[in-house]
Formats: structure tokens, C-alpha cells, sequence
């Protein structure tokens, strides 16, 4: 149902191996692929949104662990552990929002202590281990997210999403996409609207690359034009992802992504977040401890190397804006749909045994 | 109060001058003045918006009719006013949803009637004074919307403004940001938000580029990002301009304006409209009936000659959005502040003496 998307990062080799990374910040334009083999160019790629989404920058900070691992390696066994330690809070430190990138460092680290390994060869080895499994299982998470999230899609319906949660934002198929191109693996008609999101226009570059790849119906809009798209009366769903859910319910995700929920409020449309459980931070109590990362200015300043503002404008930039729970119809799972998008809610479906 | 800034439409010469015209499309890189001396560069620089706002293409249309007056002289009396009457058709058709063009062409073409002139050269004499008392009246609104609107804005407080209502949109102060640049020449310290407004961004390359001239505290962010700051508590206001309102007070505006009327609304944040009377359309019964202007795909899917979108994908680009005028806590216009917005509250204020 991908439709011939690739995974937009693979491990390339055994223990001596690389991660190659779709460098997304070249698309739709161009097809790069990057070969990441160490913590630095791993960095820079999930810093830069060479790759983005909250489940696919978790993997490849699983991954990361790893290249960590292979450089930790040639400085000998006493100080290997340290340094990977040290290469873990530095790699999950490169972006604060989305909590899939801490949640697979830590998940790394807790196997790396808990298999005791005897030789950095074979902390590798172990490592590469539990970072494919975690590929494994988002990849699993999504096609669940998929036939959980498939029956909301009416035929002749539209849908609006918002960002890219889509087969590049995680390596399987997506997490908001996931029943969209279920349901249009499936043979229903309906049309999708992708909000461009901006500054950086994942939703124009991104999410319309997949879509049209997949064959389907999908027209593009800014912004600004939803709440115009809704009071045409053309969309009956809103589905986007997250990048970190609350114990409450609250979800962060893109910055836009909070207006579209209260439009959607406004319109009387069911507004509705797809992610893994792996997106769930019980750590943090609601949406107001989320740190959110702010961006550079002159991601909105500037275009393609053209002054879209004048020079040294202040600019307001946070990456991602916090939907109260209440907002939300449902929380698409692994697990199942979340209703109420409540801290009962989530303890109740988190609970039960994945399907 | 205007800072420097220049009008951005003034007529050189006399009755065989011509219409200068700043480029507004090259801000803020460039400052590149047009010469207008014929009926299709006029109409082609209101479509490309290098004029653009609507008290500003009233403005430019009116002094169109002395230019197609100019030409139709060439031609001899016999057909004169039916070349400057098929002019005025083109001129007005330029850009549907803004009435102030369609009204301005029509009070030239009511002064011909009513003038009978006894050549064309007095013909295009009567044209350019009655041009000229039509940007004076703009100037003089602005100036009344300014002192009306001045009040609203409190110290230490924000304000947030969609698209660009200011002097280069009017030729005078502006409409919506008349009341702050007012405020702030009298020393009242706020800060100002201003939506860049995809896809043409008149946020950030004009509004932003006329406050930081004014000496103003001026933030820039992307229209998704209000929901954001609303919820941060950093905005206690929201005025922006209109391009036409109907006699029920549901408003056209530039689109993301009735995105972020709601937003207000949710926040509890009032939301005001500036505009002079003459974008008030009493024909236009409400806000169903205006025609929306429909832009060319290629102004979302390309920016600066950069594919922002894949090649050819279907995009959905209503030039405006209807605010529905329950949805607005006041009209500002030159004869005071309408409130309720309503065909009452129209009615009300519109019948009054000018202040």
C-alpha cells in the first residue's frame, strides 16, 4: 500500500554497517541519500529535518546508538560504555519536542546494560539488534495504526491532514497516513487536503510526494485557507500525528496543528491523532511540561535564499504547538482508538495487550 | 506617523501625466517604481499585485479611467466615452472580490455622465480631479479610522494583524494598522504580530517591512503559529483590513483571516475589522454572495521559481475567506466603530454626517 515509497532510513551492512538516510529537505526536488556513519552527521541530519517525524528520528536515533557504539569501539573496552553514554545524551538531545528519539536512546542504553555484552564486537552486534527491533516494531505499530484508523475514512469523504505523518515521517507507513492508504488500498474514494505547513512545507513537499506516489486524490492548500476549506463544508475528518502526547492527553505536534483542531471545533468535524504508543510520555503530566523547540528565524525569513522579510525581523518560530485533549475525537493507536484522549483513556487502551 | 513611507501610487503630471506605481511584489528587496500609461500594464499590475489592498486598487482604478481617458482621446469624440466605458468594464473585472475597484470605477464613470464634458480634454480633467478627490478621501478615512481606532490599542499589550492593511495597501495610513501607527506615534508602547499570509506573503515582505520603517516593535510569524501565541497570552487584539463587506457585515478578506477570526473567538480575544465605507457592498446582500477570487496554483506549489510541491499537483487557492460578522467584535471606518457588525450596525453609522 506504500505505493514504492522506500523507507526513508535503513541500516546498510552488519555490525560495521552505516544508516543511509533520504535526506528530506532535497524532496520533491531530489532523491539523496545520505550515508551516516557517525554521531555528528546523525545530529545535523535530525537537526536540519533531513529526517523528521517522530517515530522515524526515534529510529535513527536508535541507530545512532550504534555508530556510537562502532566509534566507542576503537577506544578500547574501559571507557566504551562512557562514551556511548555520552554520544546518547548528545544525540537525544538534538531535538527536545518529540519524544520517540529520548524513548529509543533510552530503550537502547537499558539493552546495552542489560545484555552485559563481554566485548565492544559484541555491544554492537546487540545494539543493532534492538535498533532493528525497534524499526520492526514501529513498522508493526503502523499497520496497526492503519486497520485501527481505516474504518474513519468514509467513502466520497474528505479528509484533511496537517505536516507529514506519512511513510517518511516513520519508515512503515505512516502514522495519520497509515489509514489513508489503507483505505485507498482498499478501493474507497475520498479526496485528502494536505495543509503546505509552514515554515519548512513538509505537507507540500512531503505528504503530497506520498500521496500522489500512492495514486490518490490530494489537492494542496496553505495554512490559512482550512478554516475556508471547511466552512465549504468539503472536509468530514481531520488526522494528524504527534510528536509527544502527555499523561493528560495532551498532544504536541507541528506548529499549526492546534489551529487546526479548534477550526475543526469550530466546523463540528472530528479531529483525530495517529502514533504509536512509543509517542506517549507518561513522564510528562500535560501539554504545558512539553519543552517545545523553537527555530531558527530565518527558516521563516528567508526562502530558498530569498528574503521573504526584511533583514533581522524578530520572528515567533516554535516547531510545535500543544492541542488540548479535549480537542481531540481520538487517539489512533497500535492498540486501538483512545476516546476519551484523557489520562483514564490512555491508561486504559495502553494497557491492554498490543493485537 | 507613516514614517518615511512613501504612497505607493501617486499621479506625475497633469492631464497627460501618467500613474506611478511602487512594484509591491519586489518588497522588500527592491524598491522599484512602475510607470503606467495604458489600460493593460495598469490591469496586469493589479492582478500581479504589484498594487494591491483594497482602498489601493480603488485608488489605481480610478486613476486607470484617466489613462483609458487619455487613449480614447486619440480616437475622436464620437466614440470616447464608449472606449473609456469598455476600459472601465476591463479595469473593474481585474480582480473580482475587493469592491472598492468596481466602486471606484463607477463613481468616475457617474462623474462623466454627470460632468458632460464638452471634449475629451475637459473629460479627462473632470477624470483626474474626481481620481484625485478619491485618493484624498482614502487619505482622509485612514486618517478617521486611525483616531477611532486608536483607543483599542492598550499599553504593554500585543496585537496581532493578518496580511497587509497599511499605508502601502491605501495610500494613505492603512486601515488596520492606522490605529497603531497612531497609538505609537503617541508614544504608546505594544507589540505587534504580523502573519507572513501565505501564499504571497504580504505579512512578512510588507506589513513587517512597513512597521519596522515606523520604528515599531514587530513580530513576525507564520500563520499557523497564531494559535500558538494566542495560547501563550500574548495577544490581546486582532485587527485586520477588509476587501469587501456585505450589507449583513460577513467580511472578505485576505485568506486565513476567518482562521484567524476563530482563533480569536476560542481565545476569547476581540476581533476587529478596519475599513472605509467604500468597502462596505450594500448590492451584496451577505457573505455567500461575494465572488471569491481563485489564484493560480503555481503561487502555492512555487516560490521563487523553487518547486515547493510536486510537479502540476491539484492546490486550492481561494484568494479570501468570509468572516462571518458575529465573528467581529467592531467595524472600524471612518465614521466610527460598528457594533454590533450587523446590517443594523451598518445602517446606523453609515447614515451618519462624516466625522
Amino acid at each position: 500500500v506504500t505505493a514504492g515509497i522506500a523507507s526513508p532510513l535503513n541500516w546498510e551492512g552488519g555490525i560495521d554497517g552505516y544508516l543511509s538516510l533520504l535526506d528530506q529537505t532535497e524532496l520533491p526536488g531530489r532523491e539523496t541519500w545520505l550515508a551516516i556513519r557517525d554521531v555528528a552527521s546523525l545530529c545535523g541530519a535530525i537537526h536540519r529535518l533531513s529526517v523528521r517525524g517522530a517515530p522515524a528520528i526515534g529510529i535513527a536515533g536508535a541507530f545512532g546508538i550504534v555508530i556510537a557504539a562502532q566509534h566507542a569501539a576503537a577506544h578500547g573496552e574501559q571507557v566504551f560504555e562512557q562514551r556511548v553514554a555520552s554520544d546518547a545524551q548528545r544525540i537525544g538531545a538534538t531535538r527536545p519536542t518529540a519524544v520517540n528519539l529520548q524513548w529509543a536512546v533510552d530503550r537502547m542504553m537499558a539493552a546495552l546494560r542489560r545484555g552485559r555484552p563481554d566485548s565492544p564486537e559484541s555491544a554492537i552486534s546487540l545494539l543493532l539488534k534492538e535498533a532493528q527491533s525497534i524499526h520492526h516494531e514501529e513498522i508493526a505499530s503502523c499497520e496497526s495504526i492503519a486497520r485501527f484508523g481505516e474504518p474513519l475514512i468514509k467513502e466520497g469523504s474528505g479528509v484533511l491532514t496537517h505536516c507529514n505523518a506519512g511513510p517518511l515521517a516513520t519508515g512503515g507507513m505512516g502514522t495519520a497516513l497509515a489509514p489513508l492508504l489503507l483505505a485507498h488500498g482498499r478501493g474507497r474514494r475520498f479526496r485528502v487536503y494536505a495543509d503546505e505547513t509552514r515554515p519548512l512545507l513538509q505537507g507540500a513537499r512531503i505528504t503530497m510526494w506520498e500521496l500522489l506516489r500512492a495514486g490518490m486524490d490530494a489537492t494542496l492548500l496553505c495554512d490559512g485557507a482550512a478554516a475556508s476549506l471547511m466552512a465549504e463544508g468539503k472536509i468530514q475528518l481531520v488526522i494528524v500525528g504527534a510528536d509527544r502526547i502527555a499523561r493528560n492527553g495532551d498532544v504536541a505536534n507541528k506548529i499549526g496543528t492546534m489551529s487546526v483542531a479548534l477550526l475543526a471545533r469550530a466546523f463540528g468535524i472530528p479531529f483525530y491523532v495517529a502514533a504509536p504508543f512509543s509517542t506517549v510520555d507518561l513522564q510528562t503530566p500535560a501539554g504545558r511540561d512539553i519543552p517545545i523547540e523553537h527555530r531558527d528565524p530565518q527558516e521563516v525569513a528567508k526562502f530558498g535564499g530569498f528574503a521573504t522579510a526584511p533583514a533581522n525581523c524578530k520572528v515567533y518560530s516554535p516547531a510545535f504547538d500543544v492541542t488540548p485533549g479535549h480537542l481531540i475525537a481520538g487517539l489512533i493507536t497500535e492498540r486501538g482508538i483512545v476516546c476519551p484522549v484523557t489520562e483514564g483513556g490512555l491508561a486504559q487502551v495502553g494497557a491492554a495487550s498490543p493485537p
